[in-house]
Parts: structure tokens; C-alpha cells; sequence
């Protein structure tokens, strides 16, 4: 049995978004076990979208749609659907209610255009959305062929997704295999870098392993074929750890892990607490700390010092040293570090201060150039100077400083561990 | 005359990646007028890529190919196209020569698996790939049918598309007409309501309007078909005005304007300057402000206060207050507001308290509600409450939170301004 994914919607005709709909579904797929040879992207055009769905029932036994689930006259997916199988659509009261609802806990009244989304083919079930308007459809229309609908909208359909698609298919047997997958991230490492460390790993058939390569971090994903995921663990576990081996301290974890909860987790081992002084990152460094669930028990808060006034007034920053050393700088990064960490009585404090541009570089200092602090229990504290350079401007900058800045804690944690 | 996507890769259908390229040229298309009606995603499998090609010459007559271009066995999709058409494929001496070149260059000598990107159908143009190894075609195997191939990756498929094929596709013809967008946004009101209340619009055919919604953001898309860019901005900028007319405050921008980059053009206008006071979002809300440059001219900085210590310390939140209301509360979320603005000195102190989750709800106070404060010029300080509810999860939350703060202090500066 043979997935399709099937994205409607004008908007990825033209470029809009990026299909990250079709991405999900095939992680999800893949994981399930449920092959899948195909993915199409077609316009709201009730024509082309009869075309799709001709030729992927000839090839395809479970058909998964996204987009065109929405109020308004372009969203047109289902309707499309029920008829080019001949099947009538009826208006289910459930669905307004829930929609009515839903509308009244935000204090507002359903639009008359929201009825349209209670129209679902007669012999189709209800895929139920909590968190949006537009449910979706389970539906068997014609022997072989099972069509699921979701919106387009990511948070909604992943939701749908994982309550109500995914349970259905596994009770339903579409699920022989299971192939599960762990991934491990490193940081401070580059990708030819690591994989030519692991060489002899990217050739191994089952558990496979394949490097990867984003916004600076590198990630190995180890990937095992079994009839259990227990089965597929215990494939994957001892190469997790004969790489582990290898790579040491720029491995900082796996899968779901960031960054931010590998540090969250040391400080807590240690019974440590952190606050943060941020310039050119202007809040970036704590809300990647903040997006840590249960980081309250060891991140206190921070000064967001973007302008020199509140480096001056807050952080204590010797107005000399910036005048003679500039705000980008050794000296100021290290006093950042420690007003924070004295301000707000932590054990650790980390500070940012660089130049993330477009404008505002000089030949001595360019766009990229980035120092980062850390003041230390013992009250200590020393810097570091990055050279991340312009090219990829100054989102990618801001965001490889701040992370720059947890991974420097995070080997500091590691050590002061030993 | 209409072209179509196909990207080759058995790495697309285990959603191992983002399929950026199928978004790049879908954008080009539309930039150029060349109209394309489908995307298709294949992997490495040359019956399946063959029977892709035999959908797509059925209706399209522009075939755009990326990936499977490699060194690797698995890379196939030159020599399945080259056998569809019944072709056989030579090696050319050129592209050894090229090959060859650019591994010296690096260093290295060039492995025998890349003879085999040499290898062309005997009838087609060769599009040189300027950055990597392998090249793509240009071929006309059939009457009326044009086949490109590029690599995947992007940086090279970006730069042959640039260098080679939009000339030859300007030379050829193919662009009669450019398609120009305009993208109208909105915050604070629902998808359905807003495309009630530009209903009429929705039906226009030259320019279109279309409603997308997305992060609690709406847009209305503006497309318009013309000549010239001139002519279709000429389309377009009438209807602009009525869309603006009837959507009044709660269209914030246009295009790459973002609700941060419009508060500061609208504190830049007043003179003013914005500190911001943070406590579930953690420093989102500053870095939000920051990701615009020249940020600096209007916002300060701000106190990350997580903890209630740091609310008392650094903002002056008084504990009573704390401990009767809470620190998620009316009063707690006003007297951020104000501290943050005086101990910053700015005109404007912006707040957000609330929580987040997905632990920390009661039934008083659940996960999803937040407070916003603003402390304005002229001392006074108020707050809105906000229940967003926790299906959507804690990113959502708040994401959620800083932007309708950013939004609270839009709606004052507009009026403000009136």
C-alpha cells in the first residue's frame, strides 16, 4: 500500500511558501513505515486537481491532501474531491458548532463565509481540527482508496496529523516496517570536517548513516529498517555510541535536544544559575534559553543593552573602555558579562556584542565580527572573537552568535564537570 | 506555452529536505510569466521518473528537472530522460576537461565516478555549471517540448538558472508577460472576516486578489499580468488603495514591511524611542525589534525579567503586588511597562507577561494567557489581557505574545498620529 502527497494551493505555484507541508508528511511516512513514490504541488483549479487525483489513484492508495480547506471561494479541495467521485457534499452541524465555538472564546462571531468549511462529502468522516477552523476529511470513496484532507496551515495539520491520522493508519495496518531514525548534532565542527572523521560509518546499509548540514550546525542521522522500533533501537544504539567516541565535546546531543536545553540540562546538573547581556542579538540569545520549557530553574533574565546608555547604566560598562575600545569589543563584552552576572546575582552570565550589519562595519571592524563574553562563578571573565563575515547576512549572523555563545557555556559546563 | 517542476530525489520523498528548489523556480516562473500548473517530487527510480515525463509531456511543454545529477549510482536523471526519448547519451570531452579543471583547482584529482556526469543525450546543449561538477542540459528532443536539468543544490542550480536559462528563455520567447505581486498584510483581524469585507475583490481576474494567513498574520496577495513591471504596478496600486481604505488600522504593511519594521518607521516619524520589559517571551519580543536594521535609531533595550527577582530589582514591580495578583497579571504587567521606560528613559516602555506552558496553567490562569503593558510619553500605563489558548504549543504562544504587543503599541502610535 502506497502513499501520495498532494499540495493545493496557487500559492506554491507561485513561490509564496515553501512547501514545508509536503517535508512533514514525508518524515512522517517515512517513519510509519508507509512507502511513497510520489508528491505533487497543484493550483486551487478544480480541473488540474481532478487531473492529480486521476492519476494518483491509478498508482496511489492513500491519498493525502493539504491546503484549500479555508473560508473563502478559492479554497475549493474537498469539494473537488467529492465531485470527481460523484458523492454529494452535506453541511454537518457539528462542524459549525465547533466553529461557532471556537470564534465565540477569541470574543468573535463566525463569518457566514465559515460555513462553507462544515461541507463535507456524505459518506466521508470528520478529521477533526482543535486548534483552527477547517476539519479535515477521513474517507474511503472507492475501494482501495483511503483520502485524508488537511489544511495547509502547518501547526493545525501537524496536530491532525499526530491525533487522528497516524493512529488511524496504524490500527488500519498500513504500518509493515518501522524505520526509526536518531539524529545527533554537533556544533563546532564542519560537515566535511566530521564526515570525513566518520568515513567509514556513511557506507553501513542498515542502520544507515547520512550527514547533514544547516545554519552552521551538522547533524548525523542514523537511520534502522526493523519490524519494531525497539528492534530498530537497538540497531541504531551502539553506533550512536561508537560516533559519540569520535566526535566528543562538538557532539552536543541528539534529536530533539537544542543548543539551549543541553546547557539548560548542565546548569541544572550543577545546580548553576545564568543571566544574559545582549547587544547585536537584542533578546535573541534569552529567547532561545526561554524556549526551553522549565528554564526558569536556572535562567534568571537578562539586559537587552543594544543602545551604549543602558551598557553604561546597567551593565556598569567604564564609559572609557567603550569610548577607547568601542562597543564591539573584548573589553566591553567581558564587563557585559560580569554586570550581568552581578546584576542579577547568577552564577554564570554570557554577554553578545558584535556588529550583525547590513550597515555599520568598518575595515577594523567588519559586518560579522562578534565577541562573545562569560563571567564565571568565580568571577572571572574572558571573551571571544568570531569573524562570521557579511555574506549571509544579518539574521544568519545574529543567530550563529547566540548560539556560538550557548555552545562556549555549554564546553565550559562540560570541563568544570571533569 | 506552460512549464513544470520536477525534482528528482529519493532524499525529497524521506523528507530528509525542504524542497527550497521547487519554491526558486516556481518565483522565477511567476517573475518571468511563464504560467506553470504543477510540481512534481520523484525519487531515484528510473521507471518512476519515466513515467513522470510521459504525465508532464501530456501537458506541459517546458520541463524543468533538478537533482540526480551527480557522481553516485543513484543519480539518474539525465541518462532516464535521454532513454525515454530514445536518445543515446556520448560523453563530451568538454565537460571532462571542466571536471578536471575545477578538482586541480581545489587540490585534488578527479574521481572516475565523475566521467559519468559527461555523459549527455547525442542532441542536447550542454548548461554549463559554473560553481560545481555537474552540468545540466538544454534539449529539445521532441517538437514542442523543452527539457532542462539542473543540480540540486541550490547555490549552482541558482546561478545556471540566472547565467543561462532565463537568457535563453527571454531569447526564445517564452516570457510575453511579467506577473507582478503586491502582498497587502494584516494583524488583529480573522482570514474570514477580512475576505468578507473585500468579497468583491476576490473575483477580479487581472490583478487577482487572494488571501493567504499564516502565524495569526493575514496577507492579501495582488497579482497582477502586464507588459511591462510598470503596467502591472499600474494595475495593481488603484486596487492597493481601496484594500487599504476598507481594512483601515488592521493592515500594517506591505510586502517586506514586518509589525517590527512599522513600529519603528512610526517611532522614527514621532521622534520617539521604545524599551521593552520581558518575561515568557524571554527576549523575543527584543530581538523581534532588533531583526530590523537600524533598529538602534528608536529602541534602546530592554530587561529580560523571567524570574520575579529580576521584575522586583530591575523593573520595581512591587512584591505585594506580585504576591496578591500574580506575576501574570494586570498590575504586574503595567508596573514592567513603566519600570522598564524609566529605568531606560525612553518615551515608551512595551511589556509582555504571560505563560507560556506547557506546564504552569491553573484553571485561573492558564496556559495561553498573556498580559501586555505599555507605559507611554505621558507617564500612564495600561494593559490588555489575551487568552491564546494552548493548543498551538509554546513557540506559538509566544510568537503570538510579541507580535500583538508589537501591534498594541502600532495602533497607539497611529492614533497618536491622527
Amino acid at each position: 500500500m502506497v502513499a501520495e502527497i498532494i499540495c493545493v494551493g496557487t500559492e506554491l505555484l507561485l513561490g509564496d511558501i515553501l512547501n514545508s507541508n509536503a517535508q512533514f508528511l514525508a518524515k512522517e511516512l517515512a517513519s510509519l513505515g508507509i512507502p511513497h513514490y510520489y508528491q505533487t504541488v497543484v493550483g486551487d483549479n478544480p480541473e488540474r486537481i481532478k487531473q492529480v487525483l486521476e492519476i494518483a489513484v491509478g498508482r496511489s492508495q492513500l491519498l493525502l491532501f493539504t491546503g484549500g480547506l479555508g473560508p473563502t471561494p478559492d479554497d475549493l479541495t474537498v469539494e473537488t474531491i467529492a465531485d470527481f467521485f460523484g458523492v454529494p457534499l452535506i453541511e454537518k452541524p457539528e462542524i459549525i458548532a465547533d466553529i461557532e465555538y471556537k470564534f465565540a472564546q477569541r470574543g468573535r462571531t463566525m463569518s457566514p463565509s465559515n460555513r462553507k468549511q462544515a461541507l463535507i462529502p456524505e459518506t466521508a468522516d470528520i478529521l477533526p481540527n482543535r486548534t483552527g477552523s477547517a476539519p479535515g476529511i477521513i474517507w474511503l470513496p472507492v475501494h482501495n482508496v483511503t483520502v485524508m484532507t488537511f489544511p495547509g496551515i502547518p501547526a493545525e495539520m501537524h496536530l491532525m496529523w499526530r491525533e487522528t491520522a497516524v493512529p488511524y493508519l496504524k490500527n488500519g495496518g498500513w504500518c509493515s516496517e518501522t524505520i526509526y531514525s536518531r539524529t545527533l548534532k554537533f556544533w563546532g565542527i564542519a560537515e566535511s570536517a566530521l564526515a570525513e572523521k566518520v568515513d567509514s560509518f556513511l557506507n553501513l546499509t542498515n542502520p544507515t548513516v547520512a550527514p547533514y548540514a544547516n545554519h552552521g550546525e551538522v547533524k548525523l542521522r542514523i537511520s534502522a529498517r526493523a519490524e519494531s522500533s525497539a528492534a530498530a533501537k537497538n540497531l541504531i544504539e551502539p553506533i550512536e555510541q561508537q560516533l559519540r567516541q569520535i566526535a566528543g565535546l562538538d557532539c552536543y546531543g541528539a534529536d530533539t535536544d537544542t543548543l539551549a536545553s543541553t546547557v539548560g540540562q548542565l546548569l541544572l546538573d550543577a545546580g548553576q544559575t545564568l543571566s544574559v547581556a545582549e547587544s547585536c542579538t537584542g533578546g535573541g540569545l534569552g529567547a532561545m534559553l526561554t524556549g526551553v520549557p522549565g528554564s526558569s530553574r536556572y535562567f534568571l533574565g537578562g539586559i537587552i543593552s543594544y543602545d551604549n546608555r543602558v551598557k553604561e547604566g546597567l551593565l556598569g560598562v567604564n564609559p572609557q573602555d567603550l569610548a577607547e575600545f568601542g562597543a564591539v569589543s573584548h573589553q566591553v563584552a567581558k564587563q557585559m558579562a560580569a554586570g550581568v552576572r552581578a546584576s542579577l546575582n547568577t552564577n554564570w552570565g554570557l554577554s553578545i556584542t558584535g556588529i550583525a550589519g547590513p550597515g555599520g562595519g568598518t575595515d577594523a571592524k567588519p559586518v560579522g565580527l562578534v565577541y562573545v563574553g562569560l563571567a564565571g562563578p568565580h568571577g572571572d571573565a574572558e571573551s571571544f572573537e568570531y569573524r562570521f563575515g557579511d555574506a549571509r547576512g544579518r539574521d544568519w549572523i545574529r543567530n550563529l552568535s547566540s548560539c556560538t555563545a550557548l555552545d562556549r557555556l555549554r564546553r565550559k559546563l562540560l570541563l568544570a564537570k571533569v
